[in-house]
C-alpha cells in the first residue's frame, strides 16, 4: 500500500531543502547545440560548511565520475551543497561551487580544514555538444544562489536539460512521501533504459536511439534523524526502486544513490568532546516505513522526470520527443 | 523485452549445477512442530576444493547471519557448496558440511590450508519450532549427497519447509535465462514480506501474519566466462529483481545475494606461477544482458516460490496458506 | 610518544570486559596431540542479547571463516560474546555459543528476532591434530562461563594453545593505554609470521617452520562512547600497529579486527521510536589519541602474546618454542 | 629480511611509469606565499585512455578529496594519468586533465564514452597560500607532458612543494623493490605526523607546528601481472608501511593508496566478447612477496621525502625545516 505523498510531492517538502537549476541551450550550428545545465541541492537554508549534516551514499554501478564520496563515507557529513551536471562538467562545477564556499567561509584553507564538495554527473552528450565545456564555474555559483525552496521545476532543466531516459526526454524528477511525522523526499537526474525497459509504460516501439549506456543520479532527503549508517541503509534502498521503473542498471551506467538527514546538524566550530544525537531505532516499525519510501519516491521521481520532460532538439540535429505517458 | 528461459527455467540449467534438499517435517504436538530443512547447490560435479570456482557476494541487506563470505571476498573463491538452512542451524550445517568436505579432502587441515565453508539461513520461527534445533550435522551431509542436476523441486521443501513469504507460503524457487550462448540460473530461498506489499499480484486481503521481518537468500549460477568483480555486479542486480516482487527489504531482512561462475575453475593443487583466465569484456553487450538475466531470474525465482508452495500447518497450530497465483 | 598504560595493561582494564579460556591439550600418540582451545570475550556483565553495543569491523586481510561479521555491520551492534577458535571449529563453537545465548533468553526464535553470533579463528594444525575436532559446544559454553575480570592469562592459553607466531610460540596477547578518562585495551590471538619478519626483536635465524601463512585476530575495547562508523575507523588502526610488528599481511593469513565499545548499550527490548546516544566528536584531538592507543596495543599485544608463551609440544613431535625475548 | 632495491629505488623503476612536475613558489608579500604545485604519474607511454591498466584503491583513513575512485572500483581500470595536487586544486586539475585527454582522444564525449580521470591531494595550506587558488589547468597539462621516466625528483618539488611531515618538509618520495622478476614501486605526498610521531628516528623535540592533520597519498606501480582484486590486496597493504612510519592514521588524514599493474592493458576499442589476462596465483609464495614489497616501499618512500626535501619558506614568514636525519 503506497504511501501518502507529500505536500507538493516534491524533495523541496522536506523542510529547508533547497534546489536551484541553471539551464544552458542554445543551438550554435548544425553541428553543435549546447543543451546542459547544473543542479543544486541545499539541505538547509544555513551555512552549510558550518553546519554539516548527516549523509551517505550508496554506488549501485560505479561507472561514473560522483566526486567527494569518500570523505562523506568516512565522515558521515555533508559540507557543501550537492551539484549535478554532465561528465566532463565535474572539475568546473567543482571549481565554482569551491569559489562559493570560500567566498562564505573566510577561515577554509587559513585557520581551518579543508573542505570537501559533492558533484554527480550524468552524461549528456547524445544531445549536448559536451566537448565544447560550456558550463563554467559560475553557472555553478548562479545554481547555488538561485535555490529555493518551491516546488522543483522537473524535465528537460537544469542539469536535466540533455538527459534522455527509455529512449525519450529525461532529466529532472523528484517525489516525496510521508511517514509519521517525517517527509522523504529524492529528486533524480535520470539518463538511461531503452524502450523496451520501461515497466510503468508500453512504448511499443523497438526503435533505439543510439545513446550511451546513461546513468542516474538519485539524492535523497528526510528530516527524519538518522546517522550515517542508517542513511547509507536508505540510499541503498535506491537500487529496488530504479529496478521497479525496469532499469537493468546497465554496464555503462553510473548509477549513484546519496541520503541526508536534516535532522542532526554538526557543528564545525564546536570544541566540546562530545556530541549527542537522536535517531530512530533500526528495530522501530518507521524504519522499514522509511525504507518504503525511498524505494517510492526513486521509482515516482524517475517516472515524473519523463512526464514533464519536453521535446528537446539537441546536437546534430537530434531530436529525443517527450515519453507519451498520456497524461 | 524479456529474455528467453532455459530448458527447464531452473537454476540447473547452469551445465554442472546440482541441487539437493533434506525436509524435516513432524507434528510432535499442540505446540511443537519441526518444519524445515537443509539445501545444499554444488557449482559442479567434482571436488569443489580441488576445483575452486569464481564467486562473490552482495549483501543488500546485512541482518543476516551467513557464514563464509569474508574470504569470498577476498580471493574470489567458492570452495565448498552453497548451504542454507534456519537461522538457528548454520552451525550444524558449518559443521556438517565440515564433515562431508573432510572426507571428500584428507589433506585439509594435515598437509593443506583450512577450509572456508559458506552457509546461508533465514528465519523459519514462525512454522518451525526452530529452538529444538532439528537439523542436525548429517542432515547437511545427506543435502549434499542427494544433489542433482534434475529440475529443482521448489516450494515447501528443503530449507523452504518453513519459510513465508508475501504473507503466503513461500520457499524455494528457481529461474533461469539464455543469453548469447550462455545460461544464467537463480535459486531463491523466499522469506519476506506483507501480502499487500506485492507488485506481481493482488492479493487484496490487510491480514498480516505476525511473522518476523524475514529474509531472502539469492543464489545466482552463470556457465558465462566472468572473474569475481564482475560476479559481485551480478549478484548486486538482485537488489533490482527483489524490488521488482514488491520488497521493501525491510529492516529485519537478511537479503543476501552469491554469484558464482562455472566458467574458471581454480585448481588448488596448482603449484604454477601464472594463471590465466577468459572473461567476458564490461564494456560488450552481452554484460548488461547479463545483468538483465540476473534481475529476471531473481524476480520469478521468488514468484516461482510462492506458485509452487502447498499450505503448511507448522508451530502452535499456525497454518500458512498458497498463495491464490491462480495457476 | 606513547600512550599511559592500562592499570593491568590488559583488555579487562576496560570496565565490565572479561575473558575466559578453555585449554585442551593431551598427546594421544606419537602422530596426534590435541592443542587447541576456546577463548570467549564478553564486553559487560549483562546479558548481551538484551544489552547490546555498539561495534564494528575491518577486514585487513580476508583469507578466514569469521563468521557473524555481516550483521555487525548493518547494524553496528554486537549481540553475543566474541568467540575465538581453531579454524576448524567455528561451527562447533557457533553451536555452542547458541544453546548459552537460548538458555538465557527463552524468547529468541520464540516472541522475539533470530541471534547473531560472532566466533573468529586461527588455523592451529602446525601444533594441533586438527582434524580430529576435539573442541565440543560445551568448551564454548565452559569458557564463556569462566570469563571473568581479571587479568587476562596470555600465551600458550585457551584459543592461543596451539598458535605459532613468528616462528615462535604465539597465542593470546594483550595490552592497554588510557587516554583521557578513556581505556582502549586489545586481545590478539597471533599465528602469523616468519622469524626474520619480527621488527621489535633480531631472531637472527633463518629457520623456516612449515607452518601455514597464519592468521590474527584482533578485538578493540574501549569504553570511550563511539559508535560504529568510529569503531570501524578503530578496527582499521590494527592494521597499522600489525605492520609495526614486522607482519607482511600474507596473503594466507586471515587478520580481522573487531572493535567496541562498552558506552552505549541498546536495549533491545525497548519499542521507544527514538534513542539517544552521545559520541566523541572525529575533530577532537581524543579521536587521533584513541587511534594512536589503538596501534599501540595491537603491536603491544601481539608481542605480549610471544613473551607469554611457553614452549610447547604438538603433534608429529612438532616443538614450538618460546621467542628469545630475554625478559 | 629486506628486498632488494629496484635500479634507481623510484617508482619509474618499473618499465614504462613516468612522473612529472609542475612546482610554484613566489613570495608575493608578507602574508602571501604561492608554495605548491602539481604532480602527474603515467602508467605507460601510450594512450592511456585507449589502453586502460588495471587499479583498484584502498581508502584507508577518508578525509580526503581524491576524485575519480569510484569507476576505477567498479571497472577496475585506470584510464587517465593518476594527478596529485593540493587539496583545493582537485577541479582544477581535473579540469586541466581533462583538456589534455580531449586534445588526446577526439572521440571521448562524440562517438565513445566519457572519461573517469582520477585526481588526488592532500593540504599545503600551512606554507601555501592556498585560497589564491595558483594551480592552473595549464599546470595539469605541464605536469602530464614533462612526464618522463628518469629517476623521480623528491622532496619540495611539484606538488610536494608545499607538504609538511613528522614537523619536517615532506612531499614527494619514491622507492622501489625487486621480487622475483618483478618490480614493486611507490610514490608518496607525505604531508602527516608530528615530530614526536617518527618511529625512523628520534627528532626528540616536543615542539608542534600548527599544521592541519595533514594526509597521504600512496601510489604503487608494479609490472607484476595482477589483476584488480589483487591489487586491491596490495594497495591495502600500504597501511602497514605507513604504520611503520610511527603515523597513527589521525582524523584529518587522508590517506589514500591506489595501486595499478602495468602487465595487463586493455583496449578500450576492443569489440570482441572475450578477453584473456594472466595473473600471478594468489597462493604462489610471490604474492606474499608482493605484499611485502609496498609495505617496504610505502614506509622508505616516506622516510626519502623527509630525506629530500629541503628547508622551505611559506607564508606569513612560516618555515618548516629540512629533518636532521643525517645523511
Amino acid at each position: 500500500m503506497q504511501l501518502p505523498k507529500g505536500k507538493s510531492n516534491c524533495i523541496t517538502d522536506v523542510e529547508g531543502v533547497q534546489v536551484g537549476h541553471v539551464t544552458l541551450y542554445e543551438k550554435l550550428n548544425e553541428q553543435d547545440t549546447v543543451c546542459t545545465g547544473v543542479t543544486a541541492i541545499l539541505p538547509h537554508k544555513g551555512n552549510i560548511f558550518s553546519n554539516k549534516i548527516r549523509a551517505a551514499s550508496s554506488v549501485i554501478n560505479g561507472y561514473g565520475k560522483t566526486a567527494g564520496l569518500v570523505q562523506v563515507e568516512e565522515l558521515g557529513l555533508l559540507e557543501s551543497p550537492i551539484m549535478l551536471t554532465n561528465t566532463l562538467s565535474v572539475g568546473t562545477v567543482w571549481q565554482g561551487t569551491l569559489q562559493y564556499m570560500l567566498n562564505e567561509n573566510k577561515e577554509i584553507g587559513d585557520s581551518t580544514s579543508s573542505l570537501n564538495i559533492v558533484v554527480g554527473e550524468c552524461n549528456d552528450s547524445y544531445l549536448n555538444s559536451i566537448r565544447l565545456q560550456s558550463v563554467k564555474p559560475e553557472h555553478a555559483i548562479q545554481a547555488i544562489e538561485s535555490a529555493n525552496s518551491n516546488p522543483v521545476e522537473e524535465g528537460a532543466i537544469g542539469v536535466g536539460k540533455g538527459m534522455v531516459c527509455f529512449g525519450y526526454k529525461g532529466g529532472i524528477g523528484t517525489a516525496s512521501r510521508l511517514v509519521d511525522t517525517y517527509t522523504v523526499g529524492c529528486l533524480v537526474l535520470s539518463n538511461f533504459g531503452k524502450r523496451d525497459d520501461a515497466l510503468f509504460a508500453d512504448f511499443g516501439s523497438s526503435i533505439k536511439l543510439d545513446t550511451p549506456d546513461g546513468s542516474i543520479m538519485m539524492v535523497v532527503a528526510t528530516d527524519a534523524p538518522l546517522y550515517d549508517r542508517q542513511l547509507k541503509r536508505l540510499a541503498k534502498r535506491c537500487a529496488a526502486g530504479l529496478g521497479r521503473t525496469g532499469s537493468n542498471i546497465d554496464n555503462g551506467s553510473g548509477d549513484i544513490a546519496i541520503a541526508f538527514s536534516t535532522a542532526n546538524t554538526y557543528d564545525h566550530n564546536a570544541t566540546v568532546q562530545l556530541e549527542s544525537m537522536s535517531f530512530i531505532r533500526d528495530d522501530h516499525p518507521i524504519m522499514s516505513k522509511l525504507f518504503q519510501a525511498v524505494i517510492e519516491v526513486t521509482e515516482e521521481a524517475v517516472i515524473s522526470s519523463l512526464k514533464n520532460a519536453d521535446t528537446t532538439e539537441g546536437r546534430s540535429g537530434r531530436v529525443v520527443e517527450k515519453a507519451p505517458l498520456g497524461l
